[in-house]
């Protein structure tokens, strides 16, 4: 008995894309003698297909490319995951559901039980939660099917407030009643650089627990703002790693049931977190570009370590002959923000073009004179140029159908340090998720065979460069200061309490918490953020803006 | 035995006001010789509260209120809603609750069954649903306490694919059991033009179902995006309505159990539904700037029907003296915009600037000169001017603290017609939920009792005047036949061939919903839109981006 693990990267709602993705797996599968090849959750209409499931023409595509799918399966089963209907009178109308195709027609079907509701997860919105379980008996084996969430009843969050037993049902705990041979996961789990280990655990526990092998397929590839890191995974029957394919990359490999079972522990990668990172960043640009048909980028590039960053992203990612750098100095910019960025540029192979905003500037600063009478410059003069440069940005966007990606980084999104269509402008934020002190870490990164990004660009003290001799600490704490506190309340959530009795300082901590409360207006009308935490800004974190806090 | 209805205006996370408007209604109820007052759903917090529930020091503010209200109820018991810990080992962490509150002391509590968890609502992502149902005594009578969805096991969706039947439980019929002599259901449930009846109907078929009377006391006031429309009712036990509270405002009103129980129907008002779109708009700009703390507003006026109906819905809300309007005439524009516009601002006693943006316009085109070099002028330009507006707008609204007030209504915002980071700009959108026709109808509205709104800004073709002789039908269909196509794609979601069949032209269909569909990247952007139909833009229509439907 031989399973085939397909990890594969699906488009939401490219039902032709998908089958053609998963018919090419059924074939090599078949290739290498395969019984049975798994695919990872909803990958019929691709994950997360959001409010489409509302549509009723959306749900008769994913009906119909199943029966399609069915079809490809002569002298082979498959399991895909999709939304099928709920035949009762009662509760929410889909169900999202494992379905065993063989010879044309669906065989088996398991419906989804724990349905994440949380951070990015909507799925009581379109899905009703399954109440009973059984295995089902496949050339001689007893075979546990869940999806994704089914297994995680027990699994550990980052808030304290949490508890640890989300759900009031153990999908596992009822279908080991009935004896499974092995453990198979359909699943669709997003990337977070904090959680890499703890999701391995929730495999390794349940096999440990039953004392059976756990297959669990993941998809990978983005889907907007979610980056899913594939790294699916074979447990043994005592709870080792047996195999974990790639992350962020399409595979499908064949094992038998047999070394599943009882082969031996793979040794394992060390995980070098801003690898990862970077890779899923890489991943999340690229295929945000091939699922939308798009191809070419822009980035303003001022100079400063973010857009540097992220000009190295889009090169790796699209190609450099798809990006091209929109410079824009002002009266404020150093000679030093020019030359660094005309370097990096050069050194990419990127097209560059110059503009200076002084005309521009200059012209809004007479038509509004009348209207500022005597007034004394401020914030909105910075603002302006903010402003000026996004006009530019978009400008060549619209002119040569580039996506304007935008540079902002975690930190200063959280306290509203950029200015509202101006450099918080873009189809996507690359580092959005990224905090600025692990902004240096993927620069160093990027530079780790060769200087890439100048090291002047590293080593300068960050500034918008808006008014004469302005650095990013005038206005905020320290970075390593300011992210402490930004993960302790954005990603843990703790009390402003806790965070100063774990050692923060008062002042700064009211500051800070008050700045990211202050700017939730802001970050509602921000591009989506490519995620690779716990807690990115974006669908997984809704605030409401008129609330007093 | 007399009950008290509290239709109170809460405000999200301000403990110390929701709990001064509490306090005061149980001092009036006192008076009125009232043995129970009744709030609504979670009050205490102010509904939606959305992921400050994961706060566990926002969730202690809400029991310490809760206790604080709990020692003014000397003399009389009050009905709160407020988040309560889910004890429970198991579970989400949270439940919503209703509590009884007397001298000092919570002596009842029932918690939410149904979690409203689709359009804009996720109370699932943060409450765990009961399971178990049981009346209380006070004063001799049996009171079935329920939390607004409890109510709504049998409701009507707009969506034909959609159940009428969400939910596995009924929570009234579990407390029928039990004999109850009232229904009270404490509500939080916004306002839709569509569903005002529907909503009524609720309410009158449990009156009638179970032959008692029902109390539910929804809340008024705004919270961002969502208007509450309070009408808060009370059915008698022959299912008809006793007593409607006003829509959008507040009131306290007491009445004996045998007037609810057996008066007499009330004579009621015909629903004005343009009138109370009207009323809706009013209160959600107003208490927007109230709940935000800021008191000033900006208008781009273009002389069209949108930027004059919102400039309207403003003076009424904020009052002229808080509101400023900016003319930024271009090349393109026409002699009767600025006229027109002047005019209704004068009308409206309010301060207008002019600017012409002819002098950026010109700045942009030299620098882009270079890097435009040779290519024709297209929708380029067009988006440049849009965006040197917002550049002014917002630069005003930088110097002299206003909020920019979004135009843009539904139609435009569904197709896509507006520019990013130009006319999609606004802290606020007041009118992205009405549809364009309805926009004519509010307009007529606003001038039912003299012409406020000049009949040439009513009657002229609408137009974006960004170039020469541009007029909307030029790019989009007559707006009677694509608001049609519209609200059947957004609100009722038809499938495209339903639309057809049910008499729209196929290639039009077509076309409306790829724009609809190829838009999502905007409005991803867009901000918040004061809803007032069953479908908004926003947090309660979820769409992927990157995905091909």
């Amino acid at each position: 008995m031989k399973f085939t693990v397909a990890q594969l990267n699906y488009h939401i709602g490219n039902f032709s894309g998908n089958k053609n993705l998963i018919c090419n797996a059924i074939r090599k599968a078949k290739a290498e003698g395969s019984d049975l090849i798994v695919f990872s959750e909803l990958c019929i209409p691709g994950y997360p297909p959001l409010d489409l499931l509302d549509r009723f023409d959306f749900i008769e595509e994913c009906n119909q490319t199943v029966l399609e799918i069915a079809r490809e399966c002569t002298g082979i089963a498959a399991i895909v995951g999709s939304p099928t209907l709920n035949k009762k009178q009662e509760g929410k109308k889909l169900f999202n559901s494992a379905l065993l195709l063989s010879e044309g027609k669906v065989i088996f079907s398991a419906n989804k039980a724990l349905l994440p509701t949380y951070d990015i997860f909507d799925e009581y919105r379109y899905f009703e939660p399954e109440r009973q379980f059984s295995v089902f008996q496949f050339k001689g084996l007893k075979i546990a099917l869940t999806i994704c969430e089914d297994l995680w009843d027990e699994q550990p969050f980052d808030n304290e407030f949490e508890k640890t037993r989300l759900y009031t049902v153990s999908p596992m705990e009822e279908l080991s009643k009935q004896k499974p041979d092995v453990i198979i996961n359909i699943a669709a789990s997003p990337f977070s650089y904090s959680k890499i280990e703890a999701k391995e655990n929730i495999f390794i526990s349940k096999a440990l627990k039953y004392k059976i092998p756990v297959i669990s397929v993941n998809q990978t590839g983005a889907q907007t703002e979610l980056i899913f890191d594939g790294a699916s995974i074979v447990v043994n029957n005592k709870g080792e790693i047996f195999r974990q394919l790639p992350f962020f990359e399409e595979a499908v490999e064949t094992y038998s049931y047999d070394e599943m079972k009882s082969g031996p522990a793979a040794i394992p990668d060390s995980i070098n977190t801003i690898a990862l990172i970077h890779k899923a960043l890489v991943l999340g640009l690229r295929d945000y570009f091939i699922k939308t048909g798009l191809t070419k980028s822009i980035i303003g590039l001022s100079g400063g370590i973010d857009s540097a960053l992220c000009l190295c992203l889009a090169v790796e990612a699209l190609g450099n002959e798809n990006v091209r750098a929109l410079l824009m100095p002002s009266r404020y910019s150093s000679d030093h923000s020019v030359n660094d960025a005309v370097a990096l540029a050069k050194t990419l192979r990127v097209h560059s073009d110059i503009i200076n905003i002084e005309k521009p500037f200059t012209a809004f600063e007479e038509v509004l004179a009348p209207t500022f009478n005597g007034l004394t410059t401020d914030v909105t003069e910075e603002n302006i140029q903010a402003r000026i440069r996004a006009v530019l940005l978009m400008a060549i966007s619209n002119k040569y159908g580039c996506i304007l990606l935008n540079t902002s980084n975690k930190s200063e999104a959280s306290v509203g340090y950029g200015t509202l269509y101006g450099d918080m402008s873009g189809g996507l934020s690359v580092i959005g998720d990224v905090y600025k002190t692990d902004v240096y870490r993927l620069a160093s990164y990027v530079n780790r065979n060769k200087e890439i990004i100048p090291e002047n660009i590293i080593r300068k003290l960050p500034s918008a460069e808006l008014r004469p001799g302005q650095f990013d600490t005038d206005s905020l704490p320290d970075y390593q200061i300011l992210d402490s506190i930004l993960y302790q309340y954005i990603e843990l959530q703790k009390p402003a309490e806790r965070i100063i009795k774990d050692g923060a300082e008062r002042d700064i901590v009211l500051k800070v918490i008050r700045m990211i409360n202050f700017n939730e207006y802001k970050r509602y009308q921000a591009p989506p953020v490519l995620r690779i935490s716990s807690k990115a800004f974006g669908a997984g974190r809704r605030m409401p803006i008129v609330a007093r806090y």
